[in-house]
């Protein structure tokens, strides 16, 4: 069999680490050249291989494929499209198919989370059925921490790093000034289903008693009562009250905060984003504190300045499993990071079946989940802390971060455009 | 005369640098021990003067003062608190005169922005006219950058820094997903009256065109056609636009956008914070394009773990210009920056007399601000450049900074509670 080019495609919301494992896949298919030809990569994600848009990564300087190990974005684009299942519609698939055939692609990488598996699933079942046979490997990526199987994401870690050390910075802000001024501080941060990025504001704390001193989840239904009592005795107590919530907060019969209320009346969409004024406004007209908000939004997610070392680690090391994979003629299946010890935290790789991945969404189990709802235990803390661990600077030029662009060429090409 | 101790109190917002230059002022005092006796801190700012609730730095031990260099945030406590006027009521001046006497306070150090340094100014006067003669040095201090007569204030590089690399950071993530996902991603920040942090959003470009496309300031009355005109450009050309408003952008008439429209009927509060979702909507409407919005908030000017060096180092240098100046006899004064040469960039301390300073605000030239209001011109990047320089990094602990927490033990009470 003639040596065989690898696809590889960055999908969904991006993240401070997606490019580094793009670096392990390249830099692993590299140095595996007798087995892999080119790695071939999708502009905008999987468009780019429905629109026969292949990046050319041979092109590029060895520099440049370093950098994206510390570089945050989707270097060659990504995209939020799902593709139709196979029942529904299964010429999007023979069109992947098509194109990979005629690039003489042998290897599927798709860097993404939970949908990203379950197509790379369905690609590796059509190839087969197709005549076409295609390793199919995923790479797991995303800040949300959803998937099953693995100890964590790629792209959790720096995004809980970042919702850490910004809610002790704002916090001792806070704290300086609430004799006269703002004694109520509420962060918005990223997480619609599941609360793992919230959970890690806690992470701010050394002792207990510091702030964050409310979290809301996604998995606690909202108490209004229950709530505003807490802030009421934190100020008390403390002279300020610092929360971190999650944009994906809701009440017990579904309805998120924020398309309720105030930010639903402003921005007049379904929109998340607007929970932090919701719940800054709710405080201010039951207790009157004054109130300053903040929603991170993608500074969270793209604060590469601010990685966690065993983040970027983690996801360096899942693309060059990726290919060791595929190199070791295995298909249909996504390396894991496998948790051998708490403390010291030690990891190895390990995996999963991508039909046993896809789709399944983990949430913060009930054991990490303070008694009040307000907080974690001990045990989510344990959980956590490790994935923060480490950090790992970009270098800086004229003050901010130096991050690469790579030249993203296109290989010519071979089929009509129309399909 | 016997050795006198010296007041000092930290004044309004607080930064990620004020604390450095409260570490200048204290190891400089205690590096003069043959003149400066202690060094006596308000508790929550010039209120602890008022109270006689005075910290004594003197029990702190010598590695917390050094990390103060490296901790957000007011160590002492700081407020928003602005004394009446002498005409007005001389009582408060008369209590802070009878509680340096008390106190053997012969040195009044005021770290802030314009009010505090007409404070300053003025207990100086009331000093000499009650037959206690004070030395009262201003240090500055603020985000906004609006001090006269120096190059810069403390607290402003390091905001611009974390803008710039945020907003850098952030372009890179809607950049990937633009085809199929978030359009136009806009980022407020702080700035009420003066654009200094806005513009400095403009550090992130590396080449002509790159983002943001568009700085919003509260120099600059927001023309909403040219603005909605400017945002289809952009994201015709480039496939996003990256927008960065000033928390103070406002129409010709001198209403906030922030306090209008959408956000008005939402929040219900003239309290500014709400110009994103305000001008995100706005887009929405006009344009159909999907939309993000981060509102950075407290985060950006306690962001300590992406300080400016410059600034670090100029806040320090400023508060050991302080203390050299009262050993040198000076009062009513203000050390300042003074900038020798752009590149490299030189800079030496300087002196302003408080009374001039007092109640000056310096907002953007018209000739840093490009033609079309959009954006900065190449004389305001060469201003802005050298301020963000340089990277300082907190040392961290467990994955976030570790910042230090002083124990702020009060001097016993001299005088009676009431005055």
């Amino acid at each position: 069999m003639p040596k065989r080019n690898a696809f590889y495609a960055q999908s969904g919301g991006v993240t401070a680490v997606i490019n580094a494992s793009a670096c392990g896949v390249i830099e692993t298919a590299r140095a595996n050249k007798a087995q892999i030809g080119k790695v071939l990569v999708g502009r905008n994600g999987i468009l780019g291989a429905l629109n026969e848009e292949l990046i050319d990564t041979s092109k590029e300087r060895k520099a440049d494929i370093a950098g994206l190990r510390s570089t945050p974005g989707g270097a060659f684009g990504s995209c939020r499209f799902k593709l139709k299942s196979l029942q529904e519609d299964a010429r999007e698939y023979q069109r992947l198919i098509e194109v990979f055939k005629a690039h003489n692609i042998g290897y599927f990488f798709y860097n993404g989370g939970g949908d990203s598996q379950d197509t790379a699933n369905k690609v590796s079942q059509l190839g087969k059925q197709m005549g076409y046979p295609l390793q199919a490997i995923g790479v797991p990526k995303t800040v949300d921490n959803d998937l099953p199987f693995t100890d964590t994401c790629p792209g959790f870690g720096s995004v809980a790093k970042y919702v850490a050390t910004s809610t002790k910075e704002a916090a001792l802000d806070v704290e300086s000034m609430c004799e006269t001024s703002t004694k109520v501080f509420v962060l918005e941060v990223m997480g619609r289903h599941a609360g793992w990025i919230a959970a890690a504001g806690a992470l701010a704390q050394e002792q207990p008693g510091d702030a964050p001193h409310i979290i809301l989840l996604p998995e606690v239904a909202f108490n209004k009562k229950a709530f505003l009592t807490k802030v009421k005795e934190t100020v008390s107590s403390k002279g300020f009250c610092v929360v971190v919530v999650s944009e994906g907060a809701r009440y017990a019969n579904g309805k998120f905060l924020g398309e309720s209320g105030a930010a639903k009346d402003a921005f007049g969409h379904a929109q998340l984003g607007g929970v932090a004024p919701t719940i800054a406004n709710m405080i201010k007209d039951a207790l009157g504190y004054k109130y300053h908000w903040a929603v991170a939004d993608y500074l969270q997610r793209s604060a590469r300045h601010l990685a966690s070392a065993t983040d970027v680690e983690q996801a360096y090391a899942l693309g060059k499993a990726a290919v060791e994979f595929a190199v070791a003629g295995k298909t249909a299946v996504m390396p894991t990071i496998v948790r051998t010890s708490d403390q010291p935290y030690r990891w190895k790789i390990g995996e999963a079946k991508l039909s046993k991945v896809a789709n399944v969404e983990r949430f913060m189990p009930k054991s990490f989940i303070s008694k009040d709802g307000f907080g974690i235990t001990a045990k989510a803390r344990r959980y956590l802390a490790p994935l923060i661990s480490g950090e790992d600077y970009p270098t800086f030029k004229n003050g901010v971060p130096q991050y690469v662009r790579l030249q993203n060429q296109l290989v010519a090409k071979k089929l009509p455009s129309e399909w």
